[in-house]
Order: structure tokens, then sequence, then C-alpha cells
């Protein structure tokens, strides 16, 4: 067993931190034996003892919710809503991936990036090109970080160049689900038709078949935005709303299910995805540049439905998680102002949405209890740490006003992550 | 003269950018003597020619907004409304700036992170201790950087350690006054009641002919709150609106006057705003995070209200004004959502607010216009810009991506501007 000593920073529950100062966490085979306050407390002469001085040691980060193949375009083309910013900045991007060596070029970036904020875990979308998707996957697994990778799928509704038969996209997905599916693997495939309205009826359900068959997790896009939901309502007449549409093809719940955005989710729909356990992938960033709305957060939380947060790259800006955060709070701020039975989220709230919660999408991910596996960040925040703080307000601190600067080192799974190489 | 040369974006007008390509500023004395494509077309032969290779010049930032004074609470504390928040963080803080070997710590990284951010002009609320106050202009002399600083003045509603006697602070303002009070210097005094609760009848007639006296400018908040707004309405019943308690006393446009916030404000208050060239601070991440609301930035364009961008340190939680452009664009697409005849902010009118439109309050400064001063940030993007990207959507990511590191020199009032010092 390992010891890591630090100050010692986590969630159990949504409302509370678990705070041990100068305590050690315990990993053996890449999870965590336990946390205490002394070394004495495990009991056994442990293999070795690392001592990170000062610093923080917190959960690493779990971006539920990207767009790999939309790398390039983060942070530019911000003045249009989402069907017309799809159609004239997106599938163009993305259409650029059939060019394996792009790929390369861009995926290394985004795999990089990634490490650069400290998110160990990510569901991605990659684009509808076979050979990138791959490429995605093997530079997953070189970095040694956890990811559900999707090769996208989609029949209708956008440029040619991205568009597939329903029987290549069969194919496709078969073969990279069976390279790839390993339960026990850090890297994994996940089902991910992009939206209803990319997806004919016949493609839904050979998504849904597959998902089945092999066992496999899904991702999608779901009620973000009004002109989005008109649509699916005019695709989809005999659906009562929209998550139904994915429903009946076995796209909700019947695997682990991820769901993008939901900012108009209610009624019926909020109460199948509790039933069913679909997670949401709140994207903040995105909703407010895309002029989407606000997602009813705690709704989500009140009604038990599993939340998790998304940078969604290239309709959110800003990779880090831990932005991502400030701008759920931020959020729900407004949202509480308009209604006041909603308050909005707390510090901790958000902590636990990002990291336990979030990562529960993995199996026992983004907490420090016994059994859970260790993927962690220490945060070296020295220079932020002027003011006499609190080990809470210099997380809050952290989280608000540092960067990746003050990510010192990262662990997945027990082990420490190097930088990924950037390539060309 | 001397000319720099780089890829040089700036803004005349808000609805475009002016950009050259590989372009030269000609700078003599400290003022642009004109941008243009080819060292030739100055005519003259130049002292020296600085390149900057594939870098972005642009004007540099200004906040209008930012509590010096506040400055150890940045990125804490973000979960009560703004009156609580006041007498639960904020005035305890300021308190400690009695004494001047805390004031001399926080004030030196204060100015630090101005710099790191390129934020070359500031208006700013000390707090209202003189000796602290002083030492604040002493750091921003030495840095070389603009700045207006408020010394505050309050004598009701706060702690005791913070109140002041009307004789005492009329003796401290003319004291701190004539000591600093040159007209081309660039760290000038500013009348500072901080808002009309915390300031007697008495209080603000004392600093309204304090700055018709000396002719300075006035710096305080307005309609920020719902709360605080009622509260002004018991206050000074005799007012109209909130901004006519300000004018009654000579503190409302009578000499140059910026007012942080103006969330609430609506008819005469606006129309009196644009009569008097009242200055809107706009804070974005401030009314957010202290579940203000959102300013009708739109309209204050439209009815040729000037508006700046204010970090509002620490209501706000990020000193970089790029950071803040951003929450500006995202707050006015969500006021759009609601007000659909008020169209969101355009990078080019968010970066216009920032430099040239801010930049007026310090006369000639904001942009490359023949006579500006040389406020000037030189950007080095080269790890953002993986993409062919345009120029504009090099800035464009800057701005949403970016962070201190990519800014490679900073200019102010012509002058190359070091890294100050950090003072403990």
């Amino acid at each position: 067993m390992k010891l890591y000593k630090a100050n010692i920073i986590y969630t159990r529950d949504k409302e509370r931190f678990e705070v041990v100062e100068h305590g050690y966490v315990g990993v053996e085979n890449g999870r965590v034996v336990d946390v205490a306050s002394s070394a004495n407390a495990f009991g056994v002469q442990p293999e070795e003892v690392i001592d990170y001085g000062d610093c923080l040691l917190i959960p690493a980060m779990n971006d539920m919710h990207v767009h790999a193949g939309q790398y390039r375009n983060q942070g530019i083309s911000m003045d249009m809503e989402l069907l017309e910013w799809l159609n004239s900045y997106t599938f163009p991007e993305e259409a650029k991936f059939s060019d394996t060596r792009y790929a390369r070029r861009m995926y290394s970036r985004f795999v990089h990036d990634l490490w650069r904020y400290g998110t160990m875990r990510t569901a991605t979308f990659a684009t509808t090109h076979l050979e990138s998707t791959r490429l995605l996957m093997e530079l997953f697994r070189e970095s040694g970080m956890g990811a559900l990778v999707g090769k996208v799928n989609m029949d209708r509704n956008s440029i040619d160049a991205l568009l597939e038969s329903v029987d290549e996209a069969e194919a496709s997905n078969e073969a990279f689900i069976t390279e790839w599916n390993d339960p026990d693997g850090l890297v994994r495939p996940i089902i991910t038709p992009r939206f209803i309205p990319s997806c004919s009826s016949a493609m839904l359900r050979v998504c849904g078949e597959q998902a089945q068959k092999y066992q496999v997790p899904v991702q999608s896009h779901l009620s973000e935005n009004l002109g989005e939901i008109a649509l699916v309502r005019e695709l989809e007449p005999e659906s009562r709303f929209y998550g139904d549409a994915y429903d009946r093809y076995g796209l909700f719940g019947q695997t682990p299910t991820i769901m993008a955005h939901c900012v108009f989710s209610e009624g019926e729909e909020l109460e199948l995805m509790s039933r069913r356990n679909v997670m949401v992938a709140h994207c903040p960033t995105s909703n407010i540049n895309l002029i989407t709305g606000i997602a009813p957060i705690r709704t989500f939380l009140d009604m038990g439905i599993k939340v998790g947060l998304g940078s969604d790259i290239s309709g959110g800006h800003d990779m880090s998680i831990m932005r991502v955060m400030v701008y759920a709070i931020q959020e729900s701020k407004l949202y509480y102002q308009k209604y006041k039975d909603k308050r909005f989220l707390t510090l901790s709230e958000a902590f636990w949405i990002a990291t336990k919660s979030a990562g529960s999408f993995f199996g026992r991910v983004g907490s420090f209890e016994p059994g859970y596996e260790f993927d962690a960040l220490v945060i070296d925040d020295s220079d932020l740490n002027h003011g006499n703080y609190t080990l809470t307000q210099r997380l809050e601190r952290f989280i608000y006003v540092g960067d990746d600067r003050h990510i010192a080192v990262r662990f997945c799974r027990g082990r420490e992550i190097p930088e990924p190489h950037i390539l060309d």
C-alpha cells in the first residue's frame, strides 16, 4: 500500500466536504483503502509515503459531455443558436476528420488538454469517421486516462460528408465495439446516435439493438433547444416527449445512458429519467453561449436524477471542469432568482456533481471512500494562498481563480499520468 | 518615432474590428502617430522597429470598477446577496487595511495581478484608510500603470472600524487630493462615496463640493440590488430615483463620473445618465455571483450611455477583463433570450466597450487611432493557433480560451511595463 499525504478534500454526500488536514490516503491496486489523519491508522507498513506538503489532494475531474471533433472550434463562432451553429460551423469542422492526419493533430491536442485540466475520465463524441475514432481511442489508451468514446451515428439532416447509411453505421459500430469492449478497460466504446434530428428510426433501432447486444452504454443530446424540440416532435410524431423517442429504441437507460443538456426537460421526461437512472450531462457554458437557457439543476437533484458536468466543447468554450463548476453555480443563481424555491448550488454540491456523481458512470470513481479508484489531483495553490484561508476556502479559490498551473500531479486508477504528447 | 510591427487589431467603432495583418503602429511621446501596413507610410526614418513576428497587438484593458481592499476575498464567499455579503465578508476584510503592513502585502499583489492580466488603467476603490490608500497610490506610481484611486468615504451602516466622521472624511480627502491631483498624472485621486446607504447627506454634500472644488472625478455604486434600492428610497426620501440622490449633491456627472452596476436603472435615471455622460461600469461576473441580475447593456448602448467593464473584485471573481468580456457577452445573450429586441453583444462590441469606451474616461486611451496614448498588449497565442484561424478568430480564442500566459508585453502610455514586485 502507498500512502499519499496532503490536505485531503472530497465529498461523500453533496451537502458537505470531507476535509482531513495533513491526512493520508492509502492506495492499493489502484483503489483507495481509506483516508486517515495518521499513517498508523492503516495498521500496515506502507510500501511508500509520498508527502505533498501543504498541497490539496482532491478527486480528479470527469467530463461527461464533450465533442473531441470540435476541438478546433473551441472559443470561436459564438454568434448563433444551436441548429444554425451546427450547420454553419460544426458539421463542416467535423467533416475534416475523414483525414486521419488532421484527426491525429487535433485529437492529440484534445487529449493533452483534458490532462492539462485534470480531467481523468471523459465521455466524448468523436465524429462519424471510424478510423479517426479508432485513433482517438489509441490516444486515450496511450495516455492512461479513462474515456468512453463514441463513433457518432447520423443519417439525416447533416451535410453529405457526415452522413452514413444504417448498414454502414451498423458495421462500423460493430467493428468498433468488438475491438474495444473490455468491461475492465479504461477506454471503452459508447453508442452515440448524435440526436434524434440526425437519426432516422432505422438508425435509432440499430443503435438500441447494439447497445443491448453488447451491453454498452449510450450517450446523446436531449431537450437542449426549443427549435430542436419542435423538430423532434415533427420527426417522431408518435413519441409523447423527446426522451420517449429515445426510449422507444432502447436508448434511454436500458443500458447506462448519458443525456446532454436537458434544459427543457420536464414532467414525464424527468420522471422517466429518474426511473431509468439516465444521467444528465449538465453543460452550463454551452447553454449560455448558444443562447439555450438554464437547466433546472436543483430539480434534477431533488428528483434524484444523476447529474455530471460537461464542458461541451465547442458549444462550451472552456475545457476546465473547475470553470464549468463555477458556471453551474452561477447559472443556478440566475435560476434561483427567478424560482425562489430552487435554491442555488453550494460549492460542495457543484464539486460532488463534478466528481462523485459524474464519476459513478465509470464505476466507483470520484470520491476517496474505501474501494474507490484513485483518480486524484494534487493542487499546489501556494501562490493563491496568501490570506490565511481555510482549506475549503483554498479549494474554492482554486476552483474560481486557479488554473491548470496549480495542478501539480494527476492520478487515474492509481497511476500517475504523465503529460501526453502533442502530435503534428 | 518607434514602430511596433505585429498583427494589429483594435476598434474605432463598436460595429467592427480594424485589422492590419503584419502592420505597424507608429508611437511618439507615448502616443500613436498612426497605423499602417507598411513602414514607409510614416514618411520618416523610425528610431527603432520592434518586430513581434506573428503576435497580435491590441489595446490594453481598462478595469472601471474594482475594490483593491477586497483582493484577499477574490474567489471565496459566494453564498450571499449584496447587503448580507457586505456585512459578513467584505466590511471585516476592509477593516484590516488600518494596518499598512497588511495593505502593502495585499495591494502589491493586487497591482501585480492587474499587470498580469494586461489591465493598464484602473478605477479602484481602496478602503476608508488614508495611509493605506496612499500606499496603493505609491504602488501604482512605481508600476508605471494608470489608476484613479478612491479613498472610500462612509459614515453610516457599516462596522465601526470603517466609519469616519464627515470632518475626518473632508480632511482626509483634501490631503489625499492635494497630494495627488496632477491632471497629467497617470495616478490620480477620485472622490469615492461608497454608496448612498453608507453616506449621510452631510457626507454626500462634502464629497460633491470637493469634486467640484478640485475638479476630480467621482465613482460610486448605483441600482445594483433591489434591497439596496429600497433602502436608498428610505434614506433619501426626497430623491425621485437612486441616481437623483447622487445628483442632488453634485455627484452625478458634474465632474466625470463612473457608476458601477446600474442593473436596475431605468427611465429617468438612464436619461439623466445619458445627459450627464455618466459612465456605467458594467460588472457581469459580480452581478451573477451576488445574484444581482443582468444589466441592460444593449439599452445603455442604444441610449448612448458610456459603458466600461469592471472586474468588481471581490463580488466578481476574475481579474481578467478578457474573462469579464466573455461574461458580458454571455449575460447579454440571456437578456436577449428574454427581450428579443435587445440583441446580444458581438465580440467587437464587447472589445470596444472594454478598450475604447472604457478608456475614454482616462483621456484618449483604448484605441490605436492617431493621438491615442499607446496602451497596448502583445499577445503570443502560438500555442492556441493550431487550426488555421483568421486574425479575429485568434483574438476571439485568446479572449475565450487564453490567459495571462499569452500576454507577452504590456505598454502603458508608450512605456513597456515590467512585472511589479510582490511585497510581504
